[in-house]
């Protein structure tokens, strides 16, 4: 069926799958409300217990006072930086420059909320706290995305992090977490939720990427800023009669996955290692510091595609359903470690990496 | 529990309840889904077999080039008089006083897209010809909600509404439709959806009202429109990884009721007549054009609650968990025909009303 892309139909039809929790199809939304008794009532536009037990639930996990389910991850962080940017009266932020605001979101921070971004660091590095302190503009908030998705999932050291919160606090400069992978990188900084979340004023984190729910996001911190993210909710569309489907889903698979993350950083590592001894390839970073990294290869994207097609077919695993170009010669895919690395049995993963 | 409203509680404790299609659980998705085969894919980014063939069958009902997908119809809107907007550079709109944008949405057409609206007509009664060619101030876009629900559900007459859409393309005014409640409205005018769709530019319905689906809202008109309406989506944290649950509820039950919307009328009017035949109750309107109407009690608020809730208790039929107070003297109370008021025994019914 999906003739323009032959890599994905190929990495569908393998026995075994790296990445991933599995196949995004509907009976992940079925095997959450097999758990659920048909008369649970709704929630209605925000409120009822099946969202506010949520909210308080992973407010307290996130150690905030407060926090809001949201439909999106963008509806959520443009909302955040319009709280903090009205409250100062300065609609400038900045955050690194490949942010999901900057390159996934269509503008809508500059084009609903008339903010404009201040870019930080280079594209292939985190954002330290030097980039802070020469940053030349007055802003209202800074945004940091941990790990820093685009670049392999990087992270800065918690020294660094914990330095940049500070730098912020004494300068009035909120500091906003965009999370969305934050379960995943809790085993490397060996620190709690909680720990990592107070050195930021707001916090958003997402229940479809470690999580593996169905879509849903939910923006942490003071009450009195989780009120205001309401109001922006209903003004951007968010506010939906319904948002069990996802609250649901987003509850059954934290539950089942959250304490997962030690284990799959630790399979990320084992196969980036594996990646790494292959001729041509590299990985992003060399150790992976969550469940993600990216790998590199110096090989064309349109010679490596029938290679990988062809090891699909012969090993029955698939490593990718989707190469990127960085340059004539290069391009790389992304791994993000899930529930379905385990199952492979290692004498046919090893027939993929010997 | 909800100690804040006992007339909801004692209407929830009925045996029988006069509007809508039944309680909002979860069963209402499980049902749904079981329709459904666990390996149908998710969509993804809107696209995907399960958001695609939906948006062709409605965009085929409604007579329209091209229809999207959106989560609600606060966004789906927006975005549309945004359009029309940004393309006659005139960011000036026209809509009812009780438009769902002017009091619904917390401002999100003037917070977030800077549009200005013109407020047409008076609140008691719907938009005429006369109103638009009286309109001294230039605009991009008209809106016209059918039936204009805070008024009871009232209709301009077919003709008014085929001049008013004569007007609108001859002055270069693009003519939104409210549809929300778009199906139900087609037994009254004995017109296709097609039909009446022919006179609008664009075109948005919703999926939980009289179809009874989770949530969800479809935005229909050219292809270029719909194009950039999925920017706009994209914008607006719209552009969900997948909307499957609602897509999939949204089909389930428009297939069940869209063809039921004439009995639901004709239900409707048989209700209103019983009410009218009551002592200081007047329904609006006197006889409804559509499954719904408002019922006006010259009682107080705090008079006729207990009232209510006794008669709920003796007879077991539930009329509404909401009152609303329109002055000190006076009252009101929404009715929305669904699957309910079929299933009540008429002698059941006759001991509310006789």
């Amino acid at each position: 069926m999906n003739q323009e892309n032959p890599l994905l139909e190929a990495f569908k039809e393998t026995e075994y799958q790296i990445p991933g929790h599995g196949k995004r199809d509907i009976s992940v939304l079925k095997e959450a409300l097999e758990t659920i008794d048909g008369q649970l009532e709704s929630d209605v536009y925000g409120n009822g217990k099946v969202i506010e037990d949520f909210q308080e639930k992973i407010a307290k996990y996130l150690g905030k006072e407060s926090s809001v389910f949201f439909p999106s991850g963008t509806m959520a962080q443009q909302i955040a930086l319009r709280i903090w940017c009205d409250q100062k009266s300065l609609q400038k932020v900045a955050y690194h420059p490949l942010c999901h605001l900057e390159i996934h979101e269509e503008d809508g921070l500059k084009k609903l909320h008339g903010i404009e971004p201040i870019l930080l660091a280079d594209k292939e590095r985190v954002i330290t706290l030097k980039d802070v302190v020469n940053m030349k503009e007055e802003i209202s908030c800074l945004l940091l995305e941990l790990p820093q998705r685009e670049i392999g999932g990087q992270l800065p050291e918690y020294e660094e992090l914990a330095a940049i919160s500070n730098y912020c606090r004494d300068k009035g400069i909120k500091l906003h977490l965009d999370g969305a992978r934050l379960f995943e990188i809790l085993p490397f900084y060996q620190k709690t939720a909680e720990e990592i979340c107070s050195l930021f004023d707001s916090v958003y984190v997402s229940f479809y990427k470690g999580i593996g729910g169905i879509a849903g996001a939910i923006l942490a911190g003071p009450k009195d800023f989780t009120d205001e993210s309401k109001v922006w909710k209903r003004r951007h569309g968010g506010d939906l009669i319904s948002l069990y489907p996802y609250i649901i889903s987003a509850n059954y698979y934290f539950d089942q996955r959250v304490n997962k993350m030690e284990q799959y950083y630790e399979e990320a590592k084992e196969l980036a290692a594996l990646y790494n001894q292959c001729y041509c390839v590299k990985t992003v970073p060399l150790e992976p510091v969550s469940n993600m990294f990216h790998v590199y290869f110096t090989v064309p994207k349109n010679e490596l595609e029938p290679i990988l097609r062809e090891l699909y077919n012969e090993t029955g695993i698939g490593l990718t359903g989707s190469l990127r170009e960085v340059s004539n010669s290069e391009c790389y895919f992304e791994v993000n470690i899930g529930d379905q690395y385990t199952k492979i049995p290692s004498e046919r993963l090893k027939k993929v990496f010997f």
